[in-house]
């Protein structure tokens, strides 16, 4: 069976994106992901260009990784300059990885008029640079960059840059698309001449200015090239990179080409969600595969459609990329997804669905206004417990304050700049009511830190319980800052997370439901487990 | 020249696009926006299915369209009734357009398992309505759903289809990728399959739950097809049909085929925007051609290749498709960016680099701690105004006071329910001192709010500046509810729209750093204009 190697830049090219920022932790998290999914080769980042990418190189040696290979990027050597005085080959020398790509110019337009240098040094160059790190033991890769611009005006120019780079003993030629402008039969009629002059591995490295990256690197690989470059969410600058979400479905599903196992193509969807929060962008419902549109049915004829034949409005089975259907307004579908979820969570609600359609109700009116509990299953728990006659809260909310002041003169207390927050809250714990305050560098940390003052006393355990992630999503954005705000809280007590939800109109408001949610499950829990 | 014609059907599968909902009056609103943008048929919508549409077709005879034709559609006439007596049928002969659309089954499975009727009923079906119709004077297209999923699994049947509506007269069989799931290289053969057995004029109906919905269009296009039917922004269920604001500038900028004018593609970007902003959802800023980062340049490396020749780093000239290009400034870039940018904003900086070098520094120290340029271009040219000397900011916060209260028993006023928010500010104005204060459904709204009070008394005019847009993003996400906080807000004076940013690990100093830098911006771009 063909081979393909998926060669992933979200953490390179990908953080071009605009917008997109990632730290060196996050770095090394998405990279464990990405060996995950089995991804063959994992572009971190350019050593040569910031301390950042150095760093990442430095702490990715302690990472343990099962599929891929670590490939750090850089540029052929300056010009001038000999490979072995060039600090940028030097920096990729000594990045601790064996594999490494470096970008080379392959259009005769850019090397005289950006580069402005000559056609024969831009070979030198690259020539000198294969040879350079090649000597070094490494395995390099050559990102021919404007190849299709470049081939379309001068092509024997482009095609000596492929013959230079495999005489010099590049383990693969990438041909790039960098401005993203060209169509999929210009990409196969290129790559077919390419084929003729060279028999070195080729790759594809695509953008999506035209919308096309995609249907080129498919039609790359029609062409016969072996290695598919792109980022996750098709993230990159501009309109993005070829979305390896999209690429690795369609090679695997559609042209049987079998680059991933079936259990790491499960993984797509939370790959490209975890990915979507680490770059703190919204994920795009509408992606395909991966979107939580992406298997969604409106319309009443297609739903009652698939459930005559489930294939009738769908292209693929979605479970196979870890998504799964949805059935938009349908009180049906969402009944026996109440009971399915309660079951999940241990939770035994009677099949006559008395109590799943009065919870689902619920649900649906909590949506309606803010909630949701798709990425807060331990709030939607405590909904199913507290409709339980039986159940006794472990605390009970009474109320807060909240006072948040900047002075020019600030208080005395320097540590806290010229930015005062402070919470006081009420809560009640069987007959006790306990009134307590606490400051915070922000209102929410404060709010925090009181509810916990005034828990501990009660409950001294809750000393492990820590927030983890708080994030906040504005729904009907065009009201500006009158909208209904949404807060997602994930906590931690040192062995499991959860997560749980708050809306209100009121930041403040909605920040305080979720963390109340927060302590309250835990509690929960430990009485459950005892 | 070969002649394509652009079908748009944003009003009626658009609308099947997960939380799309539009108005007649939007559709109205769009409908002449379409005509300006010079796409040939409109599909305005299904009047046998739903009052909107039927109402909608009735206002739409009083639009005056210069280049567009109305579209209604409908379904083949039901299971054994005569055409005559279809429902759905007579709305359509009713709806007072000249050109109908109707969807009927192409596919042997769909027919027997989901329409659950036999392979000749179907086919009668499709001929009745095309006659019923035809012999009304109308110009009659047929969408054959599932066509190419139908084609895969029995090719006859499909093939049969397609010629029995051209025998009973239809002026275009478009064939439909129902499910999205098809591959180029199937689309041209099926489509080359086709033309041997009819030259009935053929269109393409494509959905992108592959990411190929463009490429499969394009490819159907090289197979001979003149009819291509798609949705503004690419809108529509699951992941969206072909989105004609990447179809039509490939069509005419890289395949040379002329739909619409020059003139008409340089309003591509305004009409995205347009239906965007009726549909209620946020432009995609990836967007090929038509997204605010479509043309946007980070990386230093491609700056200063911009300066030297500008097709360096893009495909097209943005202003064919009436986009910019934009160069973004941010920790990554280098001085050039800063001068550039500045120039754009039409403020000279010396060559030197003095200057720039000093406002880079500063904007990696902002960026450090948390502020962010790249989206906030307000805030980074009011950077640029304050390090001039003889900067006169308009007003100057001297401070405030925020309280946020919840209790059980909520204060008298029963309208804000159980919450209460009241800002308390302190404002500058030359020698004057405004102290106000005013509440509002949330801490940062009220803050808004008394800012706004305050302001108003000096420069009345400010009462056109509204927020349209309010964005949180948590840093560092890891430290929970104690991490640095990004506000973006986006305001609007009903022309011209602009972005600031301001950060804090406080969400409420934050807010009021972004909203101050707001009022600031609108207030000297007056005084600059004057």
């Amino acid at each position: 069976m063909r081979q393909i190697q998926l060669y992933d830049t979200t953490l390179r090219d990908g953080a071009q994106g605009e917008g997109i920022s990632f730290s060196v932790v996050d770095k090394l998290h998405i990279t464990q992901k990405l060996d995950e999914l089995g991804i063959h080769f994992i572009e971190g980042g350019w050593p040569g260009s910031n301390p950042k990418d150095v760093e990442f190189f430095k702490k990715a040696q302690s990472l343990t990784l099962s599929h891929s290979t670590l490939v750090a990027f850089g540029s052929t050597r300056r010009l001038k300059t000999k490979a072995e005085a060039d600090a940028n080959l030097l920096a990729l020398a000594s990045a601790g990885v064996k594999v490494v790509t470096i970008v080379g110019k392959s259009s005769e337009l850019q090397v005289t008029q950006v580069l402005e240098t000559t056609l024969d040094e831009n070979l030198s160059m690259i020539a000198d640079s294969i040879g350079y790190l090649r000597a070094r033991g490494l395995t390099v890769f050559l990102d021919a960059e404007h190849f299709f611009d470049g081939f379309k005006a001068n092509p024997s120019y482009s095609l000596r840059v492929v013959e230079v780079a495999a005489e010099a003993g590049a383990d693969a030629v990438v041909l790039c698309d960098t401005n993203g402008g060209t169509m999929p039969d210009e990409i196969t009629a290129v790559i077919n001449a390419v084929r003729k002059v060279s028999d070195v591995p080729l790759g594809i490295h695509a953008h999506n200015d035209g919308e096309l990256a995609v249907a080129n690197t498919l039609a790359a690989v029609n062409a016969g090239v072996t290695q598919v470059q792109g980022t996750i969410n098709g993230y990159g600058e501009r309109c993005g990179n070829a979305n390896l979400c999209s690429v690795i479905p369609d090679l695997k599903l559609k042209m049987g080409i079998n680059c991933i196992s079936d259990e790491q193509l499960a993984k797509l969807t939370e790959v490209s969600h975890y990915v979507s929060e680490v770059a703190n962008l919204i994920p795009d419902a509408f992606s395909p595969y991966v979107g939580s549109s992406a298997f969604s049915h409106k319309g009443g004829l297609h739903v009652s459609a698939l459930r005559k034949w489930a294939e009738s409005y769908q292209h693929i089975d979605p479970t196979q990329v870890g998504n799964k259907p949805r059935v938009l307004v349908s009180e049906l579908s969402g009944k026996e997804n109440i009971i399915y979820k309660a079951k999940e969570m241990g939770l035994d609600l009677p099949p006559s669905g008395k109590e799943a359609r009065k919870l689902l109700e619920q649900v649906k009116l909590l949506e309606s206004r803010g909630f949701q509990y798709e990425n807060a299953e331990a709030s939607f728990e405590l909904l199913l417990h507290r409709a339980k006659p039986e159940y006794q809260p472990p605390f009970e909310l009474v109320d807060f304050m909240l006072v948040v002041e900047k002075r020019r003169r600030p208080p005395t207390r320097k540590n806290i700049e010229e930015m005062l927050s402070e919470a006081v809250v009420k809560v009640k714990v069987g007959n006790e009511i306990m009134h307590t305050a606490a400051e915070g560098n922000g209102p929410v940390n404060a709010l925090d830190e009181a509810l916990r003052k005034a828990l501990l006393q009660f409950y001294p355990s809750l000393a492990q319980v820590r927030l983890v992630d708080y994030k906040v999503r504005i729904l009907e954005e065009s009201v500006g800052t009158g909208s209904q705000v949404r807060v997602l809280i994930e906590s931690s007590d040192g062995v499991e997370e959860w997560r749980t939800v708050g809306s209100s109109t009121n930041i403040i408001e909605a920040s305080w439901l979720a963390l109340a949610d927060s302590l309250e499950y835990w509690l929960l829990k430990q009485k459950t487990n005892k």
